[in-house]
């Protein structure tokens, strides 16, 4: 392993990470939270750090793919154990384990909160917390390609380990660009969200806040009462239909920019995931009627949730928790659904349950007339067979690693219900759960060590497994 | 398709099951509990149809892989509507729906009852309930071709369809020969259990209902307290015992009787069998070490109920659902993981299980060394790359199946861990599950429909997925 080249790559990374606390610090000076200080010291600090490493004189060796998914996930647990730093030096945290699932949380875009109040914290604090949801959504190394020069191959590969789905999103055979692209939809598609929450009346720090989230597809909001707070019709459709447009395949927004919408509308995966989203909304809308008292509030209510619990936000308007049982059942399938793939979003990905599916149906049809040749395929095009094992292997090991975490968090004494749903929630990176860990609760639950557990549920979600157990086989080290 | 050759088979399986229903009637006979009548009319009306399907004159034309696969799901259901007359007719049960699901779960080998006081039924009915068990362990085709004659090539498909795991156990040439080697062990197996229970004090009539519940790792008991009911250590022991020995892949038990001692010890999915077994018991033991009251009596309570469920069994001696989360968690995931390939037990099956993680390694040290060539080896043999894809897409399957399932019962209004661990119970083959469905509970509580949804569970998961969605899929009508 190119042991300098990774080093040197780590210090940039941790030098963009202090320029990206630099909008954190000037909102704790502008509203004189006082946490301006420990914005300070751990940009100093970090900054020392980073700039060393930077300083390491590295070969032109060129990076392998291994070492891409060897930096991104030592990247993420870099990333994360330094954005900590300001919300346990801030206080309002018992430890700094706490801090870290709650940074890890931001990052990975979960939105699970060890918090009843995070309206206790400092603005900054509230503001770096919910930025790190914009950061952590279209991807930390992303970032560091758009502002950091790098060789092409090689940002190929980071690439290829950090943005989610069974293929990577190369948008344009430079990096450079294709993350410039990215990151510019991005914003503007942020901005947009902004402008039109400020106009519903929402604070500027909370409409920046939330639209963080919401663009992240992260879930934490500003207060204890979330979405709720606003009741405001408006904002919640504003935030129903914005999380749903986060959720789809960026190379869609790309694909408009040039004007191509018949390709568009040959995207097979955007077609189920809107697909899906109907069909979830009516089922539960007709399920919950009674309750919401009218179809309209049915309707309404059952859309929120819907479009933040498959683009695996997590924002909710009700304590969905009360919700007839096959409500709940429905938002716990549309968990491990996800958004699409090359989007924000968590869970398994649409196109993944599309190729697994259509495996299965495939498979049959094999028995069926064994002498035809059956091939497997995405939007019309056929899957390469290396996709398509590593999607199946993907699935067997969600499966397998969705058993082992619940059933470790499960010696903190909850019921499988909390348990299962925790751990699905975080591994999707979605927030709340159900019972326990429902919508109106939060993780603070769990003690210290299932915190941490579920943290790594959470990188390994979001980083889509094979990252995270690159770090941990051995061999990884051995050459 | 070969439609009359289909009906003649599906004649010869009707015929059979008269057959089976014998002891039975002799049983109602001697007992005299008035339910002798109730099995003559299935037979006779049964004899009738079986008769005039075998009279179709058949073409000489070979069977499909996919004939076999069509034969053995339509066989399975045929013999469930049939079983169920005698417990409908019997009285007991409130509706049709409410027998099928009971025989369904026999012959399936789950053991899921509706009743709460099976010693309310005939002495007759209770043994075919319990005799279903260790019919439907082995395979009804398997026992189908010992008793009448069959081309071996077309036995073959039927076999392969029927036993479980993901090679078709073929232990010598002729597939006669087979299932006569696998009921011959089972039946001396069987019998061994029974004059050990009989020894141990148990009555004839429960010796034999409680051995073929544990050989078909079943687990219909005769009364509602089950294997508690006897209260006795020796007798909790050898069901212990017995259980974990059905649960071996049969070929064991061959190679023993060719005295290929050496090559058991190379069978890894044995070794790994009884290795999670060991964890599991210790991990259970220390955790309820202190509400059993004594390392001693924990250890007991634990080996047993991790024998009962990982061969998904489904006896109890204590009411699990009561221990602390740990266990409990530690159970749901036995459940999942099941037996061995090639054992009347259900679940993923451990090589399964094997393969799978192997899999999943093998893509990690893939990403490590991208020019180093990976095999999974399964006993040292390597995996063929057919069966590799095949049980990724069961895994895969396994798990939108579950998700499916678990969705459709939560109509009934029941909490996810009730109908999560009862769709998991059932499609595993289980019996019980947790909460509402747990040790001392029974699946009364479900609709009708919710419990013909659970025997279609039942049924997928005792055939392995494929069977069942032949017969769903269009196309098998098409040609």
């Amino acid at each position: 392993m190119n042991k300098r080249k990774i080093i040197s790559v780590l210090g940039k990374i941790i030098l963009t990470e202090v320029l990206l606390m630099i909008p954190a610090l000037l909102v704790s000076f502008i509203y004189q939270d006082g946490d301006a200080g420990v914005f300070l010291i751990t940009m100093i600090v970090s900054g020392i750090l980073g700039g060393a490493c930077c300083l390491v004189k590295q070969s032109d060796q060129r990076m392998s793919s291994r070492d891409g998914y060897f930096i991104v996930a030592a990247a993420w647990i870099v990333v994360c154990l330094i954005g900590a730093i300001p919300l346990y030096l801030g206080g309002g945290f018992h430890s700094y384990f706490n801090a870290l699932f709650e940074i890890v949380s931001g990052f990975t875009t979960t939105g699970a909160s060890v918090l009843a109040r995070p309206e206790d914290l400092g603005h900054g604090v509230l503001f770096w917390r919910s930025f790190t949801h914009w950061i952590g959504g279209m991807g930390v190394l992303v970032f560091v390609l758009m502002v950091m020069p790098m060789e092409n191959d090689n940002s190929m590969h980071l690439v290829r380990a950090e943005v989610p789905g069974p293929t990577a999103g190369k948008l344009v055979p430079r990096m450079r660009t294709t993350s410039m692209i990215l990151y510019g939809i991005y914003g503007i598609m942020t901005l947009v969200l902004i402008i039109i929450l400020k106009i519903l009346g929402m604070s500027f720090f909370d409409s920046f806040c939330l639209a963080f989230g919401t663009a992240g597809t992260g879930g934490f909001a500003v207060t204890g009462a979330g979405i709720a707070a606003y009741d405001s019709l408006a904002i919640e459709i504003t935030l129903g239909i914005f999380m749903l447009l986060f959720g789809v395949n960026f190379s869609v927004y790309h694909l408009l920019m040039l004007r191509k919408v018949k390709e568009i509308f040959s995207m097979e995966e955007v077609k189920v995931y809107f697909g899906v989203v109907a069909v979830a909304t009516l089922s539960i809308a007709c399920n919950v009627i009674r309750m919401a008292g009218g179809f309209g509030n049915a309707l309404r209510q059952a859309f929120f949730q819907v479009s933040s619990i498959i683009t695996t936000t997590g924002f909710s308007t009700v304590d969905y928790d009360l919700w007839p049982e096959f409500s709940k059942h429905v938002l716990v399938l549309l968990m491990i659904i996800g958004a699409c793939a090359g989007s924000t979003g968590g869970g398994l990905k649409i196109s993944r349950v599309i190729i697994l599916v259509k495996s299965f149906v495939l498979e049959i049809r094999q028995i069926i007339n064994p002498k035809e040749i059956v091939t497997v395929r995405l939007n019309g095009k056929p899957v390469d067979k290396k996709t398509l094992g590593s999607t199946r292997i993907y699935a067997a090991a969600y499966l397998i690693l969705i058993c082992v975490f619940t059933l470790v968090v499960s010696l903190d004494g909850f019921d499988l219900t909390t348990n299962l749903t925790a751990v699905l929630s975080c591994f999707n990176n979605i927030g709340p759960g159900l019972n326990m860990v429902g919508p109106v609760q939060n993780f603070s639950i769990y003690s210290d060590w299932a915190q941490v557990v579920l943290s790594i549920a959470m990188l390994t979600g979001r980083l889509e497994i094979f990252p995270m157990f690159l770090l941990l086989a051995r061999s990884a080290h051995d050459k």
